[in-house]
């Protein structure tokens, strides 16, 4: 089975190619297990060292539009059984540069559905949307708990984009076209490495950058309500996508991925825990309008029978989710904390 | 003030242009009420005589998205105050050929979007979008009253190329690039002319062609629901969206328009009480599983109190719209019937 994942560099790509790697075998939409041969990382950069040393990666390295427009065939290669689509212009950028984000994550995923359609194969396409979708303005505030059938009214042309990717995906599904799945993934938390330019960065931000002896910013306020996921539960809830039968998956709506439903101060409560007074005394409270802003339109709570049923849980506490950052990261964390 | 209508020459956009004529003048998004100086009419065949024939009006041939590629901005010249998005394939159009579809629906759309944020003046934008957003499958039904809040999940590429519409008309309207107005249009009966391709044209055929002394086809069962409009309440609403200040609009969310909730059977009575027995004998309803499987899935019970609020409401009747078509359309009707 040969698979492609775009965003293949990135944190969440790079996390699914090594599980995906490690399992070596996959049962794709319902079928037996077959082994997984070969994957291609498309990205803007080459993929981690780890990942470029297997002989079963193939980096391309490009700008996905760009890498379309000239040679689908060479991206979306006539053998590809599956793809992970999670290339995308992050939520800041895309409010800083509309036109980025329309290039980056509307463009793109159309031209990528384009190519896949081209094949004749109708291969799984896994598509991560994002809780962004959901927003809430003045006019139309947010209802208290997000459901599996609530209505997203995006506030931000990210939250836009990735809702739009939702229906093009169901639509190409419908068609024949792809088998689609589309899953809108949570705040994930806590991310290893450096901030990116996503509103949200800071929700790893606010645990990492302390465990590492540095401040970190915290700038929302104690009672901001948060949907947060692991790195683990996120990935498998990718892979689960592509590994549901189309009777166990069901409408070709975008499957709300669960989370823990819990606040900053949770957040800070947990990282006190974990990292002690030494952690909490490297956290910046300084308010950031602009992030407030759009993080206030984001939903903090969620109820998700349908991810249940395809037996997806949350993580059992944001304590384990930052210890489990910190066994996964060692060589990031100054501070003396037991994992 | 200078308007466009796209689909300008369709039966929806020649009687909006007709009735914005007669009006003279318009009070856009809640300020004070200017005079109506010209209108574009942008469709693929000339308008009606009547309206070309009037020196208000500027006729522009071709196609849309050929038309905005090579001189966008003389389709959307720089005094243009408010852009009424009517052109589209239809439906059935849209099921059969997807590429169609996309370039027409998905990709003029977008296109009408940006000449119109190259403007750089925020020009008011009425979407007509449409009922056929929702849709039911055996996995996800449709509720049993649509309300303003519904999720759609459209079940052809029509409804999710309009759905996909909506979505960059509220984000154009949120950057301030337009100042947006997406209205869901419910079915439109009775249409005078000929039929189309759209799946819906046997709601108006059925009323028509038997009114005109010709077989009407009506081709799906008794117990169908339908959520009909009169030409009339559907310009009406158009019109409305355009006058809405944005404090009486409220959410950037599509609005769905007023409409008489009723099935075949109460349809095919108001045609028997006003064209008597000659009327129903040529009524043909041998059932096509094509066009049945399409409805089915439409929602034919909504409850509308945004629209209410606006001051929109339905028909008084199916009769009375039937008898307002006949009074409108004196030679197209053989058969003996008063209006």
């Amino acid at each position: 089975m040969h698979i492609i994942i775009t965003g293949g560099a990135g944190f969440v790509g790079a996390r699914l190619a090594r599980t995906l790697l490690a399992r070596g075998e996959l049962a794709l939409t319902g079928t037996a297990a077959t082994p997984i041969t070969s994957i291609t990382l498309v990205d803007r950069v080459e993929p981690p060292a780890d990942l470029a040393a297997d002989d079963r990666i193939v980096s391309v390295v490009g700008d996905l539009n760009d890498l379309l427009a000239e040679a689908p065939d060479q991206v979306v290669t006539w053998n590809t059984s599956l793809v992970f689509h999670l290339a995308a212009a992050v939520s800041g950028e895309c409010e800083a540069d509309f036109d980025l984000g329309m290039r980056s994550n509307f463009a793109a995923t159309h031209a990528l559905l384009e190519a896949c359609r081209q094949l004749g194969t109708s291969p799984t396409f896994v598509f991560s949307s994002s809780l962004a979708v959901f927003g809430g303005s003045p006019e139309q505030p947010l209802p208290d708990v997000i459901h599996d059938d609530t209505l997203p009214t995006p506030q931000t042309s990210y939250g836009i984009q990735k809702f739009i990717g939702e229906q093009l995906v169901a639509d190409y599904t419908r068609k024949g076209f792809i088998r689609g799945r589309s899953v809108r993934l949570m705040t994930v938390s806590v991310r290893p490495g450096k901030p990116n330019g996503a509103a949200s960065s800071f929700f790893s931000g606010m645990i990492r950058e302390p465990l590492a002896g540095v401040t970190g910013a915290c700038p929302v306020p104690d009672e901001t309500p948060v949907a947060v996921a692991s790195p683990a539960r996120t990935v498998e809830g990718l892979i689960r996508a592509a590994e549901a039968s189309d009777a166990e998956w069901g409408p070709r709506t975008a499957l709300n991925l669960p989370s823990l439903c819990i606040t900053i101060a949770d957040m800070v409560a947990a990282l006190g825990r974990v990292g002690g007074a030494p952690a909490l005394a490297l956290l910046d409270r300084t308010g950031d309008p602009v992030i407030q802003r759009i993080v206030k339109g984001w939903p903090g709570r969620f109820e998700t029978p349908r991810a249940a049923r395809l037996g997806l849980g949350s993580d059992a506490s944001f304590e384990d989710v930052i210890r489990d950052y910190v066994r996964e990261n060692p060589d990031a964390i100054k501070l003396a904390v037991e994992a």
